[in-house]
């Protein structure tokens, strides 16, 4: 079974259907229940079929929440291959006018949310062959003006991830590293951010591409990848 | 005048005595009030001046306390010329071991601080010539096994400062990175990893070469410096 | 068409046997006539269509030799949409032991091969929607014990690379940076270095997810991969 | 013994000035005969002692010249404590433009002396306290339009040195990468690139600073040092 977060919008939204459209079972989580819910419906109106979707309330910024997601997904029949987390939140602007509680919002979202998961993935199923995702940004990979604390917790995940890619080293869990540059997901109008879009990728062919780098071999897979525009 | 956070201990204290050895006016700041003012004491026992250091407590995880406490730097007769940003906390382990509230108090103390600290010093300083020293650890330049959320944060700062830097191309404000290796600190005891520090660098040695390291010249200065025992 | 440099062995050969699988034209090229002809042979025979692959002898490391195969590729019917530069060399062992004859042509193999290659692609396409993948190595991206020269010249091609990008940046030509880890390829046991290879990704297993991650959509492209075994 | 190499000119000149002018005796080291006997009379003459500077021609291209250089040093009567390697070239351009001599040229004069030089001390003071300062730039850290080649070649010298650096865990030696912004050294006229350097750091400036951080302690040095205009 494969878990998705932050599959109510933008990548995650995206990489969602392309698992339905394949017909795999898939479970999505994320904060907002009601959205969470539509998201599943809408999901299994595309698949044709009302089982394909589970969604299961979860809070990644809390531990317990975490756990909880986890015991559900272990009740179920189906064993977790893969981990897809897309969820996460933008802030920007020059330093300067940025706001205490927008950057506390952003480091919970984005760094807080991923150690939690990857900390409750680690502990569950690192003896496992389960394939964890994690989907970041350019941002993590080069400094940028305006982006100044964005770029800061997309540090911080890779920073962290590599870490924990050291610890696994002789373990059949694979961390995967995703860089979607510039994508047209309906991030930007609420980032804080004036961004001209026109010519960015869709969520759409951003998962699609991700879909199909993430295939893997018996002895080797595609650890990290970059996704640009252009 | 030179302010000076986490002067209690560690390299914060060792670079702080280097200042009042030389006869440099400094200020000091930290959390713990008690702690605070014995370091200030004994600095000033040092340089025979009680003068040569004030002492201001602040919480800076509380952006109302770092405005507060450049409200009072400003209200003094001397310009500020440098900050030396030494405040930090360590936390280790491997993933599956750490602790919610310890990882909070991680991301809180040395992330959000600076965060907090630059951004107040950006904001009130960005057209004066001040030297704004961020102290990391070599953990923001690499990752490392049982290291995951300190490299989190430390690789967070690099990222904030290198992008902040890019915000302040054309300002005389210059920040400077310093990333000091293992250093006998008294840090290790209390940071939950066993580790031999016979060899390590003191913080008495490591402030030596950083001080030095600091001077700059008309139209230069020293950006960047990696600091190893050994 | 596609030109695979390299294509004679290795990873080169796999991604070639990839391309003629799938009934797409190819050209190959390499230094050794003898091993180009047979490598052509067999392609053709995979695909059955002795059309499917041209073979154009080229020694990369000499300029004039690059430039006639343009004119050769130029001369062809099927415009070029795809380079693969797969050609290079691996020499190991502690630095002191390291020898000028091979030091040398390590150099001549990686990165003079590369600087002339990417030089006449960009001179001839830089106009055209060329997508131009440069295999380098995980020698690229980290430091090594026992591979410093070869350390040396990948990280040399990623910084050559990585420059000439930024020199592309409103050409619709695509540089695509591949890094593969451990594969068992064939270049171990003439490489100076003993590695026990029985855990590696075979070549065409790395090639097989190579070309998947090679699709690119309309308004984005997949612009580096790492691909590691395990 | 303090040993200079690409002393004739720029940073080198101005770092051998500084340890003349502090009774230093150093050793000189270039390629051209005539300017290296001219920059050592005038050092004489700075320091008031002609004994206090040693010229000794050598091509660092050729390993044959390396060794004989350091026969002559080690037949001295002083050991050899620190090397200051600032011998290179720059050569710039967009790589359309870029021609293939002074592409070879490049090549040789920043990797292949470098590989040449370093492998000569490793291979003679690995077991000796002897530092290596290896003078890159700012190049060898980023990406940059203009610059291809010349990024190329010095991050090969950064992979090159961090991988010896691995080498050399346990020994005394220590290898230090300097990495100067833009400095106005009489470099530029020369290199193909139009730039104004009137704010630039002069030599001078940079090798003052490079002097002081070079200051190690006991169990510490400063390892990296980024020297940055502005």
């Amino acid at each position: 079974m494969i878990l998705i977060t932050g599959a109510s919008s933008g990548l995650g939204g995206a990489v969602a259907k392309q698992y339905v459209q394949s017909a795999q079972a898939i479970t999505i989580t994320g904060r907002n229940s009601q959205r969470l819910t539509e998201t599943a419906e809408s999901l299994a109106a595309i698949a044709n079929d009302t089982d394909i979707v589970q969604a299961v309330g979860a809070d990644l910024t809390q531990a317990s929440d975490v756990a909880e997601l986890f015991d559900y997904i272990d009740a179920a029949q189906q064993p977790l291959s893969t981990v897809v987390h897309c969820a996460g939140s933008g802030y920007f602007g020059d330093i300067v006018v940025q706001d205490n509680q927008q950057i506390q919002n952003l480091i919970d979202n984005n760094l807080l949310t991923t150690i939690n998961l990857v900390r409750e993935l680690v502990r569950r199923y690192q003896d496992k062959p389960v394939t964890v995702v994690v989907v970041m940004s350019t941002a993590a990979l080069v400094a940028k003006a305006g982006e100044s604390t964005y770029c800061a917790v997309k540090w911080a995940v890779k920073g962290f991830i590599e870490s924990v890619r050291l610890e696994l080293k002789s373990s059949p869990m694979k961390l995967v590293c995703v860089y979607p540059g510039g994508m047209d997901t309906g991030f930007w109008p609420t980032s804080g951010k004036d961004v001209d879009t026109s010519g960015f990728m869709s969520a759409d062919e951003a998962a699609g591409m991700l879909v199909d780098a993430l295939k893997s071999t018996q002895h080797g897979y595609v650890a990290d990848i970059t996704i640009q525009r252009g």
